[in-house]
């Protein structure tokens, strides 16, 4: 499995916020062996660290061909991105592409304070 | 009657939202007999179980040929899918294609704090 | 002068809102003569009643050939539409197209609640 | 089976074109009986008569629930609207919504030259 | 009756194009008495003298509360325009908002040449 | 000067905004007498009065040889328009096309409570 | 290898275009081993039969994990969809999302009378 | 007046074009001394010598108070921006903003070969 | 390195924004050595100065050649911006394109409240 | 200076078009020293080589500091690349960012059959 690598945040004193959208990402139906195809976006307030955005690009690649489900893909990215960057806030957007005529958009979202 | 298929929340933790846009709906004016076009927008917070996709194109599908004004149409759906995933909160936004010239939105919010 | 009328309200214990848009609205300039064209949009949450949208139609027509100011229309509108089927909450949107070099946008509000 | 009424052209001596565009048809896919959605433009120089635009809807109606392919509809129509109104040129095009992630256009032409 | 004031071509020996649009034209529908909006475009190429703006306005208005069809509008206006400016070319389009779901073009046209 | 006619608010027991946008506002730059090309945006609750909308046109056109910064010409206009009509608040938007690669928007408010 | 199945013209008299579009395309660069994403259209007049859909959607999954460079993909895709179905004229255009900043589109066509 | 500079083409044996479009152009309408605000594109086949861009821009800006109608201007600026360079072709377009709800567009071209 | 010029706020008492939007700036990645694009947006309540708006091009003019990384480019201007104006708040957002098919958002804000 | 590397066309025997979009060229103005921005679009049939990707990335930066005008770039681009992979035909345009107001297009063609 890929790490997602993380660097020293520049203005750790600071919050704002950093966005990554990745309109490329693809993974397979657990149903039906077909590739689905999504739109996820991470936005986060980081804490001591950020993630390297190589490293992120190679996490989301791993998804390539695996099956899963678009409420569990949702909640496993922002598990996993949460536990390697420890942000203070951190919110997942997936929107993907119609399958049956319907298209749908699954957004999870973390807070250090509420999770303490 | 199709029957809304549900599967167990996978974060039943978190409070997280899901969206699912059909942008081919269909049913027909009970007052002319001709059909009517729209775009239905469930979005909800889930509780315990989440709604299958395929048997929500199922549930769609019964309204093809069925008379019913978009009020009504609108208020059915929030009251049938919040009966069958008893979710956090739910809205439904169903948008109408013109007719006469005029174009309708209708918008209707379940919360599960406010109906108790 | 049409009469506005309504229908029972299918959903009296929900509080939802239903928009109708009018593109096409169409009445004269009292100084000019010249007619204007403007987008009309009715706002509202249903009390006891809704509006009946072929009554709403024939409303809008009734004004093709009359002399008003774009701030009389809105508030006239409003008037006249929560008159004729109270409601909790009603806000009327009247965008006009360019006369002049200038493109105008009114909206007024009304609430139950503020006007007891 | 509803006619396609015709009237006079109004300037037979010109040749002009007129467009009609339905971006509310649908019919059913006779291998899955699900419905599928598009949008029909007949494009067409008139000959002697005109196609009557409310009897063209009531056509387009007749489709809802019959199940046939794409490419099918789209000549079924040039040939009954051609047998209708006998233009001096038309073209239908048909576009589909998305299905398994493709989504197609058909386009057909008649002339009366080439076809003498 | 609208005269179609015109005034003398500034470049008569050059062949150029003008052209005209007017997003704000309305008339009446003769079978519904229903109001019909519509895109008047109105592009020539001048000969001796070319159509005064105001002029033009004051002949669209004119239309406002006739009863009649898309397809004779779009002739009448041609053959007027016409006769009003005598250009080498005119081309007169004219684009209607939805009625019954189906939105129409009558696209005319005119040459000097042709027409000797 | 332009003086900014006004006239008696037809609804003056309702708050409700009025917005007023003349895409075709220019200056011209006091440093490089160049000209400057605008958006000018009024929105306001009006007091007992309304802003006559050829007077404001004619205001605007005043600014068509003054030498004038962005964010002067923005408070000055607020400071006219508040003191001609009275509102109870207003808000001024002026956005401007690009100078040098950069493109500006100001937005300055005026609330009749606050100033008091 | 899946099989691009193909089923009879309805209409093999007349001369008209089936488009494809599936904007899901995705294969390997064989430089990088990184997934390159694009839309494929195919666009063809029918000889004798037309290519099924479903086949065609088999036929791009399977080059999800293919290594190979955008103008050899496009030029299979022409030779291998027109030995499947002998159209009387095909062309595919490809077009790719941005690598290193740079976005690229690949055409190519194919006529049956040329290439006699 | 500006004098409209040039300097020597770089690729004189090569036909190939250049388009300038200031969307900034303002004149005054020399009936009512209102201004008017258009689009103008320059496309040109140079000859020996190449239009200046800054030289352009003062060129464009003499018009600003300058009292023309919208069909000589654009034949104005075709003769003097001709005179100037010497182009093999030239197309001068200019687009002008809505006035009494109608809007223009102007196009005249200018070819060395067939004005000999 | 540039000065960031200032001069008076011309509305000290008001409490308004101000919104520069840079679409041409561009650095260098300091890990490959290529050019990164990007927007940035400087949106400010002043205090008593206002940034020059030539100055602060050339301020962005000065990172064309150096390597900084994007989370450290926004803070950093951010820091130099509110150290040359001293503003009531400040907001900058850095919108880059592509890399790697991922593309970045970041926004920083400082309040002069907040910093006490 | 860079080489453009080309590779072996894998489809010589067929006339087709390759299209390359970099919407990240910048370059700066000889005469005020000062970036330019643009977007240069490769369109080409290819001969017996193709240009590679990377190479033609690398052979775009080398212009970001070299002061060079629009009209020479692009005459240029065509001649370097034209030398490089000596296709049947090729199209360069070149699309800049506003400079005073005004934005520009050139557009330059080479045909193998023209230059013989």
């Amino acid at each position: 499995m890929t790490t997602i690598e993380v660097f020293p945040n520049p203005a750790p004193d600071r919050r704002y916020t950093i966005t990554h959208i990745n309109p490329e990402f693809t993974s397979v139906c657990p149903k039906t062996g077909l590739p689905d195809f999504g739109t996820i976006t991470v936005k986060y307030i980081p804490g001591d660290t950020c993630i390297e955005l190589k490293a992120l690009k190679y996490y989301f690649l791993d998804f390539r061909n695996k099956g899963i489900f678009y409420e569990a893909i949702t909640n496993k990215i922002l598990d996993e991105l949460v536990a390697a960057c420890n942000p203070i806030e951190m919110e997942i957007t997936s929107e993907w592409s119609t399958r049956g005529g319907i298209h749908s958009v699954i957004q999870a979202t973390y807070s250090r304070e509420e999770s303490r």
